[in-house]
């Protein structure tokens, strides 16, 4: 099966299921991988029983000057085999078709990453998340454990999420920095913060630099121009406040057990 | 031309062109057709005159706990010659590059999938219809004839699409699942129900289990938060009627006929 | 290295790097290139300095009906070397993975077209200008010097951007067009015209035939239904001014200056 394959200073683990025309440089892959068709992994470590499928490109070096090296992987991450890996795949994972990952990655054990995604540089991804289809994920973006993320969303740069959060489709995030490129205005990158269990629904639409409070649920369609309170369940363009959230719409209690938070 | 090409258990067709670095297993290809490069074709049965673009994986058997088999495809699509083929594409279908289609799959004949376009499980696409660049069509999604689907949208799980509908570019629906996982809240899939011949408009998002009448138009950007009467027009956010749509603009009478509805 | 792949009618220049599995047909690359793997090139003219990553296929000939052959490109690009190119990249052009381009295709000096964009034909994109990933530019669509459109966002067909323009993600112009295809209305198509250094913020929606005018602003999340005048700011749904734009977030002067405008 690998007989128009490329390894180059690779290590493939027992039991793996490689396709064709497959390029493998620098790279570890743990045991009972599945590596779909003209897949292309660069100075990647992938765990056990994970799935990179067709037309993926993993570790991919960007030439942009937006890179950012903030030397944020974790020495157990990045000091495997005494080889510094730029992307660390856990245990478990699906990636789909199409999917492009820079450098500098960390995507957790059972983590799902859906058809055409893009995850940019410097961005980390804790463990049972799911990136939708055609989402992007720009640099610098920390995702927590847990969240759902839906397809055709743009997750800007610098954009914090904490755990148990829920984005819908289409939610496009913006940080303000272009438009002040050619202006006197300044073009500072601020990313919104999304707190712990917030739920945002599909087709909204959220301004630079809010902060989503815990536990807040965002209408769909909604224009969130300004920090939303903890607890609050917001409307329209501009969003407002509709009413509190309910006892049964906070994350449950075995929820926050299970995951230690 | 097919020297790095692998089949099995496949039946091509006469005066057919077939790209590099094809993959094709248990698949029926009929007359006429044109395969691109890099193409992957799984458990498919291809009508004559249609046409598979380049990066397209057709029959993608996913992996997903979301799977549902239904068992909804016709015998007489799935019995051809004694092998039941998972994908079926009828005649003079057009299918762009990067297009991923998944198992228990109906394109009819004439349809266009354009690029990167996602056909998740169970979905049935009837004559005449195209879907745009960049849409997705989750699981259990049936769309009628003659329908125009724009680009970047995203239809989500069991939303229901009758004949004659537009729907333009960019917009979003949602079903209300996956909120209710980590809540006390019932996490119950309503898809929305698109009676025939209403029209969307571009950058439209619409709330989970809707009926958006027939023949209504609802105005670009707007925000669809309950059901919508047949024949009337709304805008905004929550969208709210302007007037009732005119004589001008219902289906006319010639594409009634036509399609026999 | 280029053992896989297959040149015909082609020149590559000096120093250039090629990857795998890639088709090359009629096309002239220029110096200091890097074509990566899987990329279909056909009757492409590449100037040096340019990068074309995986997966990409630039001279996409379109078989669709809606195809315009205006014989809009200048003569001293399409007459090289006594050759007729269809598309015509300028030097130190970034084009990253997964990007198609149609033919009749003019991308000047130091634009970058990110991942997965889709570049529909008759299209011109001068310099210094960057399209965004997943980003679709339709037909007949003309795009200024040192414009910035962001990603996810649909440019629909017929669309005029003057330069200095900035286009958020996730905006979806529409043109009016389909609607009318079943129906007793005129389905005449009429794009947007964004005039000179206008911004448009993430997640707007701009109705058929709009003109945004110069250094005019849209907040995020508005549905522009009407013409904006110049330097007016406008937000919600549908759009209304805000106030005028100040001094301070007008182009500044030395960027008029240094592109001539």
């Amino acid at each position: 099966m690998n007989d128009k394959n490329n390894y180059k200073n690779s290590f493939v683990g027992k039991n793996c299921n490689i396709g064709k025309n497959v390029i493998i440089e620098n790279t570890k892959i743990g045991n009972n991988c599945k590596i779909g068709n003209n897949v292309f992994l660069k100075s990647t470590n992938i765990g056990n029983n994970s799935i990179i499928e067709d037309n993926s490109i993993i570790g991919y070096s960007t030439i942009s000057g937006h890179y950012y090296d903030k030397n944020t992987l974790k020495e157990n991450y990045t000091n495997v085999n005494t080889q510094n890996y730029r992307v660390i795949i856990g245990n478990n994972v699906l990636i789909r078709t199409g999917v492009v990952i820079y450098f500098d990655v960390n995507i957790a054990q059972n983590c799902w990453i859906n058809h055409n995604a893009i995850i940019r540089e410097n961005v980390a991804i804790l463990e049972d998340s799911t990136i939708g289809s055609n989402t992007i994920c720009e640099n610098n973006v920390s995702i927590g454990k847990r969240c759902a993320i839906h397809n055709n969303t743009m997750i800007c740069a610098e954009t914090l999420i904490e755990s148990f959060v829920f984005i819908g489709p289409g939610v496009i995030f913006t940080n303000n920095s272009p438009i002040g490129h050619l202006r006197n205005v300044p073009s500072t990158i601020r990313g919104a913060k999304l707190r712990l269990g917030c739920a945002i629904g599909g087709g909204c639409t959220i301004c630079p630099g809010v902060e989503i409070g815990q536990e807040a649920i965002i209408a769909a369609g909604a224009i969130v121009t300004k920090d939303i309170p903890l607890r609050t369940i917001v409307a329209g363009n501009p969003a407002k406040k509709i009413k509190d959230v309910g006892e049964e719409s906070l994350i449950k209690e075995n929820f926050h057990k299970q995951y230690g938070i």
